[in-house]
């Protein structure tokens, strides 16, 4: 029996032809695969039926959510692609417990609309929430917009269930807090990008929603200065800090040209911009005084006056209502498009130790300037977080790959990472194979070789 | 030459004979052993020649910080005992970054102190912070009093530098917060018991220290109504909950026999008594207003009041002074004195799902009643953690095995783990055997054979 039908003795969901080639395009449409098949399975019994089956025959098999990555890590050339998609099932939610019970293939916006209706939040998100699916976000250990205050997909995590290569099923779905019994097998498999297993389900942190936020768009005198200005916020809000990113002079040029709709409401002249938001779930926060304000408006207000007297802040516009909120998240969220808008275009995922960013910043444009005069950059950051998505546009094709090597160079240099939150997949395995500590790249590998002897689990992603 | 002179080679530090054997005793008194040496390295360089020796001449090795760990897990028989404790220098402290790079042998009330003298905390801590050790801390990814607000020492920690078995130094010193460059070996060392390599140095979080504490002992009708004391108390606080705390009437019973000097505010005939103590960094909170009264407190009050009229709170003493908040600490931190005041004695270090410590409470009672009508408990629970330890006391000795695996078996069917905080070592290996997931088990022994090919690193201990 060959092996397709194996399958469809499993499950009746494997798609093939042209029915399978949707699963073998990325999201971005750079990867344009082929893959032998489709399979999505329903239970994680089927998982395990279908990986036992795939060591025995050594197929390839390739674990997909939302299929919403950035690096290829789904790209299928010949394998088969193991769909968690119909694993949409949200087993619980225990709000006493503030723990959510969920499959892999659960839609990340429903998670949240499920949280939401309890009065409390799965804090993770980003753009692609709508299609994102936990079993990728768990894979990819994603960042997103609020890992400043709760931490990346890591933090979020108590327990994972992982199918393994060859279909033994590894239970780690465990609820606690404390838990020092052995090996931290979880945060292995979390960010392991499909290649040491498959996550089939997750226990995940839930908080309380925040009920007032205060939002605000601010100037200061440089990035170390808005790194104090961070401290200083946080230490005075007691860490209600959720959204803290920086967008220098070469981001409000692109905004002035791409989005000119946008209006900033500092201007686009300034070389320093931070928009900033502050949530709490305190009743003294949010309950409206008699004049109708927010109280953790006031509060920010007067945290920012007082911080504009110490000269970290030098001008400041506060949301005065959800429009003018909305706009600076627009602002904001402009980057994917008008970061884009150019070419030859070179995208960096980059982390750097926080007060190293201004002297990277320093150096990019130095070093970058001597390699090609004619160079622009639009940067932006999740600056909390030390997450600098570092644009670049070279004068010519041809100078794009010495650029993205010069950046990398500087980050390796500077203690920093080439891939912050987004992974390695495919796109970067020559900066893993380049810049990663090769102890560490060693020591990676002995791990893939136990887990996956037969190297049938995501091959080629990962590890070079 | 021999393996003592050619560690002599290394450095001179090594100790034989009477000199050693102070080291091969534990901090418990329970496990009394003669180690090979002790050597003494100063540099990770020396500890990589060390390593590669012991790796060659297949000399097991068992590394030790501060020596004040509960599971035997530094127990040294006929081993190369490596003592980090001449590693003990703070590298740096960089504010602005809130990260503190150290060596392992760094004391942990040494770093506390140098993080104040910068407005700053590192907010591990634990009875025994005068003499542990961070390369311990990491080994046993311990837990203590703020884990609630700040997690475990994993989280806490952005990168190390670890030795590997065969003397390759293995760099991880991040200082990032996010870094998605391949598996997560930084935690799979933490928590290893030094069975997969040797921490040298970390890289470690700090955080604002608090300025105001407000500290109270509160009476609730039972754990259920705990925990959603807990829930609304975070949600009114905006997480600033430090210490939540429980103490039920076993405990208070062994604290009026063995502790009559300390007096609870809300006397002993009490139930179900928590003690919880928030903080916080923000100035409106921490500046007494004209009556001399700190905000924070009367924030607590006043969330207390509401919590009583909503049924959550039966009765309420907030401490007034600094004596009587030390007066409640002490009542809390007498746990050990008190509860190992009777023979025979079953300690437990237990975590379970949130929500289900009220009924684990109810099962134990009811079980081991069956197995021992006249058993006695002395619990106490790190409660927002999901931590009890639920100290047992057996009619006799005969019977102290056959509850302390009833408890475990309670844990098991729950879901919960049989070592929360401290670690396995030696003490819970048989627990490990008896009741770990198999195939985390398997996992485990590959991970090992992986990074300890020749089972040098601390041979016998964490898995079975």
């Amino acid at each position: 029996m060959d092996i397709l039908s194996r399958l469809k003795a499993i499950t009746p969901h494997v798609l093939t032809g042209d029915d399978a080639l949707p699963y073998g395009r990325d999201w971005v449409g750079k990867y344009e695969t082929s893959p032998l098949a489709v399979v999505r399975p329903r239970t994680t019994a089927e998982v395990s039926a279908i990986l036992a089956l795939c060591h025995e025959t050594e197929t390839p098999v390739v674990p997909m959510g939302g299929n919403t990555g950035l690096t290829g890590a789904t790209a299928a050339d010949g394998a088969l692609i193991l769909s968690l998609d119909r694993m949409q099932t949200i087993r619980e939610i225990r709000p006493e417990a503030r723990i959510a019970v969920v499959e892999a293939g659960v839609i990340l916006q429903d998670l949240h609309d499920a949280a939401e209706a309890h009065g409390l939040t799965y804090p993770m998100t980003f753009g692609a929430r709508g299609s994102a699916r936990i079993g990728g976000t768990l894979a990819t250990n994603a960042g997103g917009s609020n890992v400043l205050r709760y931490g990346n997909t890591r933090d979020l995590c108590l327990g994972v269930e992982v199918v393994l290569a060859d279909g033994r099923v590894l239970d780690l779905m465990s609820e606690l807090h404390k838990d020092n019994s052995g090996y931290d097998l979880r945060d292995l498999m979390i960010g392991s990008e499909g290649t040491l297993g498959v996550i089939t389900a997750a226990v995940l942190k839930l908080y309380p929603a925040p009920k007032a936020h205060a939002t605000a768009m601010v100037t200061t005198t440089g990035l170390s200065a808005a790194l104090n200005l961070l401290n200083a916020l946080q230490t005075r809000t007691g860490g209600m800090v959720e959204a803290f990113e920086y967008m220098p002079r070469g981001y409000m040029d692109n905004l002035a040209r791409f989005r000119a709709d946008l209006t900033p409401p500092l201007g686009h002249d300034q070389d320093h911009t931070i928009f900033l938001e502050i949530g709490s779930t305190m009743l003294r926060d949010c309950t409206p005084d008699e004049t109708g304000q927010i109280p953790l408006v006031s509060h920010l207000e007067e945290t920012l006056g007082v911080l504009f007297e110490e000269g970290l802040v030098l001008d400041a516009a506060l949301a005065q209502s959800e429009a003018q909120r909305a706009l600076m998240w627009e602002i904001r969220e402009a980057a994917a498009e008008i970061s884009t808008a150019e070419k030859p275009v070179v995208i960096n995922d980059l982390c750097l130790p926080l007060d190293r960013l201004e002297a990277f910043m320093d150096q990019a444009e130095t070093r970058l300037r001597a390699l090609d005069p004619g160079f622009k950059t639009c940067p932006v950051a999740h600056l909390g977080d030390g997450n600098i998505h570092y644009t670049v546009y070279p004068s010519t094709y041809e100078l794009a790959d010495p650029l993205m090597e010069e950046v990398e160079e500087i980050v390796r240099e500077m203690g920093g990472s080439f891939s912050a939150e987004h992974g390695i997949g495919l796109s970067k395995l020559p900066s893993m194979e380049r810049r990663k500590n090769p102890v560490a790249l060693e020591m990676m590998r002995a791990v893939k070789a136990a887990f996956d002897p037969k190297g049938i689990l995501n091959p080629g992603k990962t590890l070079p």
